[in-house]
C-alpha cells in the first residue's frame, strides 16, 4: 500500500488565507445584503498599467502567426526579460548581478515555497515572526520544522526571530546559528523595513556563521526613505551568502498575471557545489517557463511608459497606506508600517486576540483584515491591513472603523 | 554551514532535453550556414487557435480596466474553467468527475514532477521504460530511488517495466508490487497505447496491491483508434486509486502558454487522508494559480469553433507523423507510434546506439531528433522523432533522411 507524505499531517489548520476566504464566505453567505470591503489578502485592485496591456496584445498576436508563434521558453526566461532585470533592478543600483543569475518564474510565491528543496533536511531554518506563512509552511511540508507545539504555535526546529512593538519590529541575530535564514524586507506583515548598515550586518553575519540568507524583495517598489535598500546585493558580500526574491505582483499588479524571479548568484556555494546549477537543474526538471505573453509584460514594466505608470500606481496605494495609518491614528489605534510598504500593522485593541478583533471587525464594520496571529506567534494582538483596495473603499473602511 | 539537498548531485548528466540543446548550439555554432530542422524537443509550430487568440484579447482587455480587472485566481482554478474540463473531458465520456476533482496548473510537467511530493519518502516507483525523464528525476530529487548504477543506467530503488519491440513497448506488471505507478499513455516516446481492456486490468492491479496510478493524459487528443481510453477514469474503480494528468500542449499548442491540470478524485485515500486534500494544501502552499488570460485561453479549447480549429492542429500534426511513419519505412526504417500519438519511434539502424544515431542525423542530415536512451536504458537503439515541425519542414527532413 502507497504511503503519504505523513508531514503534511502536522500542519495545524490551512494556509491563512484559505481560512478566511471560508469565514469571509459564510459571513457573506449569512448576510447578502452586507457591503464587504476587503483589505485583507494583499490583492491589487487597480488594472494593468496601459503599457503592460499593449505589450500582451502584441505578444498575443505573435501566437496567432506562425512565423512569430513562441513555444517552449527557454529554461531561465527569456533573454530580453532577464536583459531588461539586469539592467534596471540591477546595474542601476550599482549590483554586479549577470543575465545568467536571473530565473524568472511564475511568482516568488512558488518560488519562496521551493526554494527549500535545494537544501538539505537537516538544515535550520530562521523566520521573522511574524512572517509571510509560506516560509515555514514548505519547510514543514519537507520535514525541516520538527514538532509542532500547539500552546505556542510554534515548530521545535524552526528559530523564531520575534518582530514586535518592543524592538521596532526589528529582528535580531538568533541565539543558536541558523542554516537558512528568510527575511522580508520590506516586511510582510508588519512594513518595517531596515537601514542599509542593519541590512549588512546581516550579509556579515550569514557569512561568518554559514547561513544562506533567502532574501523576499517582493515590496521592494513601495520602499521611500533613502537608506533602504532595493536589492541585498547592494551590501557588499551579498553574493556568497544570499539568494533574492523578487516579484511583479505589488509593483506592476500582476497577482493574477503570475511572474517573478529569483536570483541564485554564481558565487553562492556549498563547498563545491554551485547553488545556481542546483536551482538551475530544479527549473529546466520541474517547471517550463512563464508564458510568453507575460514575459512580454514583465518586460513592458522596464520601457518608460511602463515605469511612469507602475510609479503612480505605487503611489495610488501608497496614498490609501497614508489614509489607513492617519485613519487609524485618528481614531486612537497604535499603527505601524505604511511609509515604505503598503501594509499596515496594527495593535488590537483592548488586548483583544487577533481573531476575536477579525470578527469583530468582519462584524460590526464589514471590512475583512488579517490577523496578525495567523503570521506567527508574535503577531498575536496585531492585525494587517492592507493598502491594495481602491481609494474609495478605503476611505469608507476607515470611516467605519472610526464609528466603531 | 548550511547544506545542499545531496540527492541532486545523484543525477546523472543534465535534463535531457537541456543536453540536446546544448549540442544543437555547439553545432550550429560550428556550422552557422547548415539549415537544421528540428524534430526533437516535442514542441509545437502551429500559432493559437483564432478562439484562442480572441479569448486571449478579450482577457486582456478586462484586465486593463478596473471594473473586470482579475487578481489573484481561486487557489484550484477559476470555476469557468473546472466547469469546462468536466462537462467536456470527463462528463462527456462518462467519467464522474467533479469540477472541485480538478486542480488547473501551470501545465502537466509541474504537476508530474510535484505530484510525489504529496507521497512518503519509502515508496517504491514503476515507471515504464523508456519513459518521459521528469517522473524519475522528481523523484530522484526527492530520494525516492536509491543508488544509480552508471553501467545499467538503472536506479536500485526504481521499478523498471521495460517497454521494447518484443512486447510491442506494453509495460507488464511488475515482479515486485510498486506503490505509485506511472503510466504515460499514449506514450511518450514510443507512441504506444493499450486498448481499453488493458487499462482496466492496470486499474485492477493497482487497487489490489495498494498502489496509486499517476497517469499521465498529455497525448489524449492525438488518439485515432476507437477501443482507447480517453481518460482513465473510463475504468472502473480507477477514483480510488488513479490521479490523472492532462496538458494543453500538446492538443492546443500551448507549450509557451502555459496551462494543464490534475485530477486527485475525493475518494483516492490512503486509510483515512484523501490525496485530494493534501493536492489542495499543496497548491494553495506553493502555487498562486495560472493567469487569468491563460485560463480564458484554455475555456476557448472547449467552445464549438475551438474544438473544431484543435481538431484541425491535431489532423496537420498527424499527416506529419504519417509521413515520417511512412518514409522511414520506404527508407528501410523499423518504425512504431504516430496512430494514436504525435510520436515516431524507431530502431536504430546498424545497431547504432541512440546518441551515435542523434549525432549521425545531426551531422549527416540536419536533423534533430531524440535519442530513445535518453529516456531509460529500455530506448537505447531506439530514436524519436516528433510530428510538431511544419509539413513542409517534415516533408523536407524525411527527403534528407531517405537520401543518407
Amino acid at each position: 500500500m502507497f504511503k503519504i507524505n505523513e508531514n503534511y499531517q502536522k500542519l495545524p489548520g490551512s494556509y491563512l488565507f484559505s481560512t478566511i476566504a471560508k469565514k469571509v464566505t459564510a459571513y457573506t453567505q449569512a448576510n447578502p445584503d452586507k457591503d464587504l470591503i476587503r483589505l485583507g489578502i494583499g490583492d491589487v485592485t487597480q488594472p494593468l498599467a496601459p503599457a503592460v496591456i499593449e505589450a500582451m496584445h502584441k505578444a498575443v498576436d505573435e501566437m496567432g502567426k506562425a512565423e512569430t508563434f513562441h513555444g517552449y521558453a527557454p529554461d531561465l526566461g527569456y533573454e530580453f526579460l532577464r536583459n531588461a532585470i539586469a539592467e534596471h533592478d540591477y546595474k542601476c543600483r550599482g549590483c554586479d548581478i549577470s543575465p545568467d543569475e536571473i530565473f524568472v518564474s511564475d511568482g516568488a510565491k512558488s518560488d519562496s515555497a521551493n526554494i527549500q528543496e535545494i537544501f538539505g533536511p537537516d538544515n535550520r531554518i530562521a523566520v521573522c515572526d511574524p512572517v509571510y506563512p509560506v516560509y515555514v509552511d514548505s519547510n514543514v511540508m519537507s520535514g525541516r520544522t520538527g514538532v509542532y507545539d500547539a500552546k505556542s504555535e510554534t515548530w521545535s526546529d524552526v528559530i523564531y526571530m520575534p518582530c514586535t512593538m518592543e524592538n521596532g519590529f526589528v529582528p535580531e541575530f538568533p541565539k543558536e546559528a541558523p542554516d537558512m535564514i528568510y527575511l522580508c524586507l520590506p516586511n510582510n506583515p508588519t512594513g518595517t523595513t531596515i537601514p542599509n548598515a542593519q541590512l549588512q550586518g546581516w550579509v556579515d553575519y550569514a557569512n561568518k556563521v554559514g547561513a544562506v540568507i533567502i532574501y523576499d524583495g517582493a515590496y521592494e517598489a513601495y520602499i521611500s526613505e533613502a537608506d533602504v535598500a532595493h536589492s541585498i546585493y547592494e551590501c557588499e558580500g551579498a553574493k556568497s551568502c544570499a539568494i533574492e526574491l523578487k516579484s511583479y505582483s505589488k509593483n506592476a499588479g500582476f497577482t493574477g498575471v503570475r511572474l517573478g524571479y529569483t536570483v541564485v548568484p554564481k558565487e553562492l556555494k556549498c563547498n563545491d557545489v554551485s547553488l545556481h546549477g542546483m536551482w538551475a537543474r530544479r527549473h529546466g526538471t520541474k517547471f517550463n517557463g512563464a508564458p510568453y505573453i507575460v514575459q512580454r509584460a514583465g518586460e513592458a514594466t522596464y520601457s518608460p511608459e511602463g515605469k511612469a505608470q507602475l510609479k503612480e500606481q505605487v503611489a495610488y496605494y501608497m496614498k490609501n497606506a497614508a489614509t489607513i495609518k492617519n485613519g487609524l491614528q485618528d481614531a486612537g489605534y497604535t499603527a505601524f508600517g505604511g511609509v515604505n510598504a503598503p501594509y499596515i500593522w496594527l495593535k488590537t485593541p483592548d488586548h483583544m486576540s487577533s481573531w476575536d478583533f477579525f470578527d469583530y471587525l468582519l462584524e460590526k464594520a464589514n471590512v475583512v483584515g488579517t490577523p496578525g496571529s495567523g503570521f506567527g506567534p508574535s503577531g498575536e494582538g496585531y492585525f494587517r491591513l492592507t493598502a491594495f483596495g481602491s481609494f474609495e473603499n478605503t476611505l469608507a473602511a476607515l470611516e467605519r472603523i472610526k464609528k466603531l
